[in-house]
């Protein structure tokens, strides 16, 4: 495999590096990153290091493509003058990233060591929103005046350099108000004196600097776009978004979605501090052993029943188990539906008609399944029908429940993913034994007679 | 919110579409594919059809938008003549895709309808391996013979139609062996009669045919590439993967981790009927019965102390639930770090230690917790002290398996995602229960002389 053999390449040359102290001048900084991110922690700052002070650019592209924790280490000793020229390496909304991660202060400090200039555009860049689409674009970007023909606007591009990844063109009135878009291929099939006014299309997809940066991503996935130019509410062509970017929110976005319906922090990775770790997971689980708790007091309140039938303390967590499982499968194709768009107000009931059909369905075959398990575990048919019956019951309550609760925390504009297993599983317990244990109170004297 | 209205828009000219007949020419197969998602399943039938006869190619377009099931289902009751033309109004990798989702016997009949050429590559794409570079690429990919000028390349590009996305010129030899890449931008920055030769970069990233689909992503999301080669194994240029591809296999592949977690087939959607979720979710909570079966035996063993002493059996729960949910946690964060890369062989004792550290610690704070509980609930300490012990205990093994079983399965080339949240809460169910009841049968004096 290619990949492979190339980091292999990279990691001798890195070695070599470190050895010999020669230079890393071509590798790509995602290559860097890569051997960086397997390395020890201090073979990883000592190669940085080394990095730096012979290509401090691509010492800072690397590090922006490492993981948040891993990357902050590398920078937590530097003093701030060094951390201001670093981060001009960096394009504007990079820089602002890593700005943004600093701790206060530090941050502070470095905005004041850096020219007026670029200090004004990162800040301007963490003015906005945390997840929109002004704090995640790039203020850098390329437009054509709407007056200029095609052969002027290729001379233009011919003039232009930092400028990220050029492929659509926006073009804009004078005032800067984005009035069209002109691909680079387009530019190219018509004569130089054509105006731009005749070839560019004024229908595009745009993003305002306050979209939520989720949104941004599937308006680029769904239109195939390669970039998306932000304007403020005036209108003006403020930054552009380029695909790339959207990948890194579709990735994060998925990552938030699967830990939040975990019950973990979203922004936790494998390599957070074990303390962080705790710190931010134990809050759930302290919710969890109230919801815990709960369950326990349903089972003491029917303490007299399983007093005189010991086997129900056996098989009442079947029916607690088993709606916790099918109640996560319910509660992950709904979380996973809305966040993909597929799953709206108007398909809702559709979807919950379904559910429910799918609880019935399996509590039914499970629930008889589980009922000749218990009928020869325990030889009593009694005991057996109430299993089956109470598993009915949990297994519909729990799609349900799982379908509904994610539902409408999107409609209250909270993020469905935070019903996580955690509450519906423990619910799915409370319920289950509820259920379980009132009915074998309700026919303990047939439960008996089976004995 | 821009996005809103215009769909808002798009649904006004669809209705008056239904009505009047009007075009649709002009909008956007996304936008189509949205209105199309939000009909019922006449409407969309109804509606599909107009667009067909008045604009195939977009019709097929939208199309290839849905989501498979609906998509299907437009072009279920359609004749193997009709769908061989409307096939060809796709781009053959969308194409194969939709052909690949029939049922045998008719895409065999419409590939007979097909023209040679076209049948045959749409057959040569699905020869290869299920969710391959091979399977998903482009073949129609623009290549520049290597002897060419900057100018004579231009030319080439202007002459060329249906390419997709021509970002990357890439070049080849006249065996067309890819040799090298050249970006549109840099073609317009050199004069007309350089040579390609001095202009290209000749290494680049590439994927081969047998490629995964997930390594291809992640090579593209790595390089913030916006295009792919794919090369056969002769390292013969053969097709492009454009960055829009990745975003669906990115997505696609997101969605797979997220539902197999919780033990859900890897292909359903919401929409996805009753029938076929309800059949392919049951074998997970059957095993998941399974193991639910096995954990009430374990209780049952410890029968007489439960008899002894009833309130263990409303207390086991809470320590079997703060396991499973603890035992989520771990899984999901090492499940999802294996899926981006960041998990690996070398940091993977790490990564345990930390688990194994976040668990102790855990157990240490909500054990006392649980124990102060049950001494208030039960006026027990003794009781409290084994609930504690025992949780300890759990959430250490809960947080050791919850690492090393994705990591084993990875190892063995197993899909991680496949530990499901089923197999493991089961698993801290049983050893839960029998870390409490054990300990509770082993300390019983205590416990009775504490009541």
């Amino acid at each position: 495999m290619p990949p492979l053999r190339r980091i292999d390449v990279v990691l001798d040359s890195v070695k070599r590096l470190q050895r010999i102290g020669a230079t890393a001048q071509k590798q790509h900084p995602a290559d860097l990153a890569e051997v960086l991110s397997g390395l020890s922690d201090a073979g990883r700052l000592s190669t940085f290091d080394t990095l730096v002070a012979q290509n401090s650019r691509l010492a800072m592209e690397a590090l922006s493509e490492l993981d948040a924790e891993i990357g902050d280490a590398l920078l937590a000793k530097r003093p701030p003058d060094e951390l201001a020229k670093l981060f001009l390496e960096l394009p504007t909304d990079d820089a602002a990233a890593l700005v943004d991660r600093l701790p206060d202060d530090v941050s502070a400090e470095v905005l004041a060591r850096m020219r007026h200039k670029d200090a004004g555009d990162v800040q301007h860049l963490l003015a906005y929103g945390d997840r929109t689409a002004g704090r995640i674009m790039n203020p850098e970007v390329f437009a054509l005046a709407e007056d200029l023909t095609a052969g002027e606007a290729i001379e233009a591009l011919q003039r232009s350099r930092e400028v990220e990844m050029v492929f659509y063109l926006y073009v804009v009135d004078e005032r800067r108000h984005l009035v069209g878009v002109v691909s680079l291929r387009r530019l190219l099939l018509v004569s130089p004196e054509t105006p731009l006014k005749r070839i560019m299309t004024s229908e595009l997809v745009k993003a305002r600097v306050d979209t939520d940066q989720e949104e941004v991503a599937q308006e680029v996935a769904n239109y195939n776009l390669l970039a998306i130019p932000v304007v403020d509410d005036e209108n003006r062509l403020v930054g552009i978004i380029t695909v790339d970017d959207v990948i890194d929110v579709i990735k994060d976005e998925a990552t938030e979605d699967i830990l939040r319906l975990a019950g973990v922090p979203a922004d936790e990775h494998v390599f957070t501090s074990p303390w962080e770790a705790w710190r931010k997971r134990l809050p759930w689980l302290g919710v969890n052993l109230g919801a815990a708790t709960l369950a326990a007091l349903v089972v003491r309140e029917f303490q007299a029943t399983v007093d005189q039938f010991v086997v129900l303390a056996a098989l009442m967590g079947v029916v607690a188990s088993m709606g916790g499982n099918a109640a996560t499968q319910t509660l992950t194709v709904i979380v996973r539906g809305i966040a993909l768009g597929e799953l709206t107000w108007s398909n809702s009931r559709r979807v919950l008609g379904k559910e429910a059909l799918v609880g019935v369905a399996n509590g039914i075959v499970l629930g008889g399944a589980a009922a000749g398990v218990a009928w020869g575990l325990f030889g009593n048919p009694y005991l057996g029908a109430i299993l089956a019956l109470a598993m009915v019951i949990n297994l519909l309550v729990a799609a349900i429940a799982a379908t509904l609760i994610p539902i409408a925390l999107r409609a209250l504009k909270i993020d469905p993913a935070l019903a996580s297993a955690v509450f519906i599983t423990t619910m799915t317990d409370v319920f289950g034994f509820f259920a379980f244990l009132g009915l074998a109170t309700a026919f303990l004297p047939y439960l008996q007679r089976g004995l």
